[in-house]
């Protein structure tokens, strides 16, 4: 280190260390609900919780989407989307070719009329929330068994959407269980349809590091693109049309020229996914000694069979990138998981916790009486699970290794579920769903490889009979002939297929229809089972929150499920090791010493050219004279908050949050002071890409900002 | 990270600010010869360089010895040495079984007479030095072929170590080649033959973190053992027998139970392998685009096979484990250079260099007449290499890869050399060499694991099948056969056959040396050309030196060559890339946080607990209240400075040198200040393990300290 950086750390340390005593974070991805009973004021925030969410006027959250699986920003009047360049991902793979390669080379559209339609897109804003609970609850009834109780609470809940939809023409209504088996909220979202690509980095940019670099810090990833929400000329939901016009948001989020540094406030509104905080120490070892370890090897024996195919020829990349590097996320997520679980020892933890309000309980008669039982119940659950775990996993990735089995699997769930009423059927597969559910099947065509697809079902069928001799031998030539006898890669067959009612199916001769016959009352059994095991944790996990309430005499924070959140916290860096400090911010000049020029770590020659001549414009950090790069902050993050916006204390854009330290991807079981980071794009990163290296000053201006000259 | 660990590191930090101001370091591996022109007291030593080194009287390094191909240090009046567990790890494989597994469960002899002998190795100690440039090149004439100049030096140095020899009875000497074609050195050593384990931990401990952590620093690896050489009754140097006596070194090495922090001054005396410093961009080029890859996929292609085989059987892995281990040493530290070589752009800036260079050698007529062809040539040489480098490697491999066959490759060479005038031998099967390479024949077949060497020859033959059709199609089976007729693996039958004539092993039957005798003319040939290269860059590389020292009117330091050199710096931090920085200093805190309970992060039960109890006696530091591990330092480091002492400014042991930072295996192309970093096992985690964790006090006694009660 030369003696000037050595002082730069050194100062940021010293900075840190004021901060520290003026901030601080703590776990928690608040429901807005809760935003309320938080002091933010006191911690930096200059908006009111009114401000930030108000159902009956315009708020913040009005700035805010969700987009797929991710979270977005709207950052100016004509429904301008920030987010991942991860999120947009499958979107840039379905419209590149190898003529036009917008993964490799990125994309930009001069104007709206260059937009590209994103098949399979939609977006969505949160416009209010009740609790529904009771509402839920009341069909709950003594005597129920367990595949039941998920059956009526199911049902319940459709009832509700299906009511607050007609009440609410255009809107998208979810009932959402907050805490298992206990409350239900039921959420109100705008619901777009129509959403286009605007601007994404090439992969060497969005994707620098690539796997290797994913779920790490320090990062060099200028994970970010743009997109944009359309709907009908008179502004209400609609699919893909030429004559839609942009979205105009009830408010959109002001990008902060001026990014964020060491020490200093952040927040983070999103719709995380799923975290298991509230699970038992028998739900972590089942993660730890069999789920987390399967997914593992599962997937690795997956992507190697992609990424040889891959490899050979850049236009059946384009087919399975997305699918590859969503395995590889998963794939590496687990193997932190794994490595947190062992070493942490939070599975002991969490057991002594358990003990002590096992003891509790086990105090008063009346308590021991209502919940002595719970959690021997809640483990023994797992313990069976256990047994036919590794069958049935395998059993189910035939369905997800195999693109072929995947489609014949939905066209039997389709005809199956068409036959019973549409509040008794699989969500997937009612009439308001049933839609975006044909068109991901035909997505999942369009990117149907034949010859990976066989591998890919060979090595499944061979890991299935390991365990199970529900299909008994089948050889590589009978897959052979399973392929060359089958329509369904044809998109006419497959759409005639998708309307057939089961009796029809069954008379198909279609090979992989027979073959599929055969395999759907397993996988039937299979469903219902995993249902019978939903109502009866569901059940159990209900009371043992009440319990664990009782005894901590807190308030606790539901685990995520995929609705809004709010979480807050500083620009911090952390030790991940002993003798090992990292600190909350990254440079240019460190992806430049990255770039070794094989993939994933090649740079454009322009980015490379331009951190030469140092043209940074305005976006350069003032006392480093670098381009900051990506930050890392102690806020309380999952998957689903991809994309999220960092928001300094003013609510202003200052990053685009993407991944977690190693270290925290054990943040879905437990959250930690010490180690739970998230990372974001730092939004002068962003600008100074979008502008500077390709020249895109008119989005800068559409964001309200003055581009570089 | 806690606030008060984050105190810790600013004031660390702060202290290592000034440290840094005071102290300092220097690329420099320095020859005795050079110690005395350093200005070492103003750094921080209290030794003059003549206390150091001194032929006449008792000097310092009478307290290093070379251990094998490592560095040790005698630290008691009766020839304990200490040096690496990865030092000794051969004699440990090689007294283990699987009822007495000394690698699994560390070895302590309880006295002298438990102390086990360890086959095959050496220790020396250098006594003299003497300049003899002149007399070896007097033999160089014009109009020398570049094999014939080869041989002449060649010749040249063994009649002079020979006469030394005599000169000094029972000591060896050993020319040197300081800088490659120009300077010449004869050093004298004592030369120790029986050589005993004394004591070394379990490889949970002396290996922790295996090959995950090895070449990576932070490190928590306890890699440290104790030996001891024993003499003849009189003194003098013997084999191994019941009455020789503990050798007693001129003087020893005081232990410093204090230990060393960051900031302290530390020097290492040893004896480093081999650098390429003053190589050219050609050189590097050759090793990034070709040999360091050969070397990653190679290595890796032999570890799979015999990983397979070790983790079926205990047995097999106490054959394979010492070849495996230096297999992934070497294969780690290749994929760091090739890491190094392609991020930093150290051939460019080596290529600049030498335009600049060429540019100075072509303003001067006499000059360009005289030197203008070096470079030019030079790099002629290492495109020529390329061309056959495949095939070439592939053919090695056979012999290095499977014992058999190079078993096979020994006899023949050995009944050939034998043919010769010692003289004119290779130095291996040269008169004072052949009981040595007796030995380490019999070492092989003794750790000769039939099945697996069986596959490591089908992996090599089908690899040089792809490159030459010089063994023509040899089947799974015909390598089979090859085995079952052959009785190389029979000690009796090998005894016999090392004493062969070449017309006697013409008419063997055994099919292992039928099969050789076809390939041994390939290997004489491809052996004279590598001496005819070898010729040629000698002499090339001197006239390079000579006008490059010209050019840049400095001293050079010649690259490593496996003689004494000493090294100096400070223990200091760095940061291996942007965001990071590594602190110099681990802790037992961090080898627990590191422990997951699998291979080779698994710490022994006793550990755990006296951790748990803070019963760290007087080892610990005196502010952590932990044991301190490993210390990070700046000194100029390679392979065969292993088990070298990290000394402090008094000249006592602070620590023992076993590794370098990932980012500094580029060491030996070039070295760094921002990363060139060497590892030591703290002498304080040393001394606990020894006394409070296994008891062994008299150690500690016979070090002259007094151990914990």
């Amino acid at each position: 280190m030369s003696q000037q950086k050595f002082k730069f750390v050194l100062m940021a340390l010293l900075f840190c260390l004021f901060q520290l005593a003026k901030a601080g974070s703590d776990e928690g991805m608040y429901p807005v609900s809760e935003i309320g009973k938080l002091n933010l004021a006191e911690k930096g925030l200059e908006l009111t919780a009114k401000q930030i969410f108000d159902s009956e006027s315009v708020c913040f959250v009005d700035g805010i989407c969700r987009v797929n699986g991710c979270t977005g920003s709207f950052v100016s009047p004509s429904g301008l989307i920030i987010t991942n360049h991860h999120c947009a991902y499958r979107a840039i793979q379905s419209v590149s070719t190898t003529e036009n390669d917008y993964l490799a080379d990125g994309f930009q559209a001069k104007n709206l009329s260059e937009e590209i339609p994103a098949p399979g897109y939609t977006v969505r804003v949160t416009e209010s929330f009740e609790d529904v609970s009771k509402l839920v609850l009341s069909v709950v009834t003594e005597g129920l068994s367990f595949s039941e109780r998920t059956a009526v609470i199911d049902r319940r809940t459709k009832e509700i959407e299906k009511r607050a939809e007609e009440n609410h023409p255009g809107m998208r209504a979810e009932v959402a269980e907050m805490f298992a088996g206990k409350t239900y909220v039921l959420f109100l979202y705008t619901y777009i349809k129509d959403v286009r690509l605007v601007f994404a980095p090439p992969s060497s940019i969005g994707n620098f590091g690539g796997d290797v670099d994913n779920w790490e810090w320090p990062r060099h990833t200028g994970d970010f693109s743009f997109m944009r929400a359309y709907v009908a000329p008179d502004g209400s939901s609609a699919e893909y049309s030429a004559e839609n016009v942009p979205y105009r948001p009830k408010r959109h989020i002001q990008v902060a020229m001026e990014g964020a540094n060491e020490g200093e406030f952040v927040m983070i509104l999103g719709y995380p996914g799923r975290t298991a905080r509230h699970k038992t120490a028998s739900f972590l070892s089942f993660e730890r000694d069999f789920r987390l370890p399967n997914v593992v090897e599962n997937y690795g024996r997956q992507m190697a069979t992609m990424t040889a195919a891959s490899d050979k020829d850049r236009s059946v990349a384009l087919k399975l990138l997305s699918r590859m590097r969503s395995l590889a996320n998963v794939e590496k997520r687990s193997r932190g998981q794994l490595k947190g679980l062992k070493r942490a020892s939070i599975v002991q933890k969490r057991k002594i916790t358990e003990n002590e309000l096992q003891a509790y309980i086990d105090q008063d008669p009346a308590r021991k009486f209502k919940y002595g039982d719970v959690l021997p119940s809640i483990n023994s659950v797992y313990q069976n699970l256990v047994k036919d775990a590794q069958s049935n996993a395998n059993f189910t990735q035939v369905r997800s290794a195999c693109q072929m089995a995947r489609i014949a699997f939905t066209i039997f769930d389709a005809a199956n579920e068409k036959e019973k009423p549409d509040l008794e059927r699989e969500s997937a597969y009612m009439d308001r769903n049933m839609d975006q559910t044909r068109q991901r099947l035909f997505l999942a065509q369009k990117d149907l490889d034949i010859e990976t697809d066989k591998l890919m079902l060979k090595n499944a069928v061979s890991e299935l009979n390991k365990t199970s001799d529900l299909i008994g031998p089948l050889e590589d030539r009978d897959i052979d002939a399973l392929y060359s006898n089958s329509n369904l890669h044809d998109s006419e067959f497959l759409e005639s297929c998708f309307d057939m009612t089961i009796e029809q199916l069954n008379q198909s001769s279609d090979s992989f229809l027979v073959w599929m016959r055969s395999l759907y009352p397993k996988y039937l059994e299979l469903r219902e089972q995993a249902k019978r095991t939903e109502g009866e944790l569901s059940k159990l996990y209900g009371d043992l929150v009440t319990i664990k309430q009782e005894f901590q005499d807190i308030n606790f924070i539901p685990d995520a499920n995929a609705t809004l959140r709010l979480t807050y916290g500083t620009v911090r860096g952390y030790s991940p090791e002993d003798a090992v400090y990292c600190s909350p911010a990254t440079t240019l000049s460190g992806v430049v010493a990255k770039t070794t020029g094989e993939t994933p770590f090649v740079t454009p020659k322009r980015v490379l050219d331009l951190h030469a001549e140092k043209t940074f414009g305005k976006y350069a950090h003032p006392k480093l004279n670098d381009i900051p790069v990506a930050i890392l902050y102690d806020t309380d993050t999952t998957g689903g908050n991809s994309g999220s916006p960092v928001l300094n204390g003013k609510g202003e854009l200052v990053g685009v949050n993407f991944d977690r330290a190693f270290e925290a991807t054990i943040n879905d079981f437990a959250w930690n002071t010490n180690y739970s980071r998230s990372i974001g794009v730092d939004i002068r990163y962003v600008l100074w890409v979008t502008d500077t290296v390709y020249g895109a000053g008119h989005l800068i201006e559409e964001m309200g900002l003055s581009p570089n000259k």
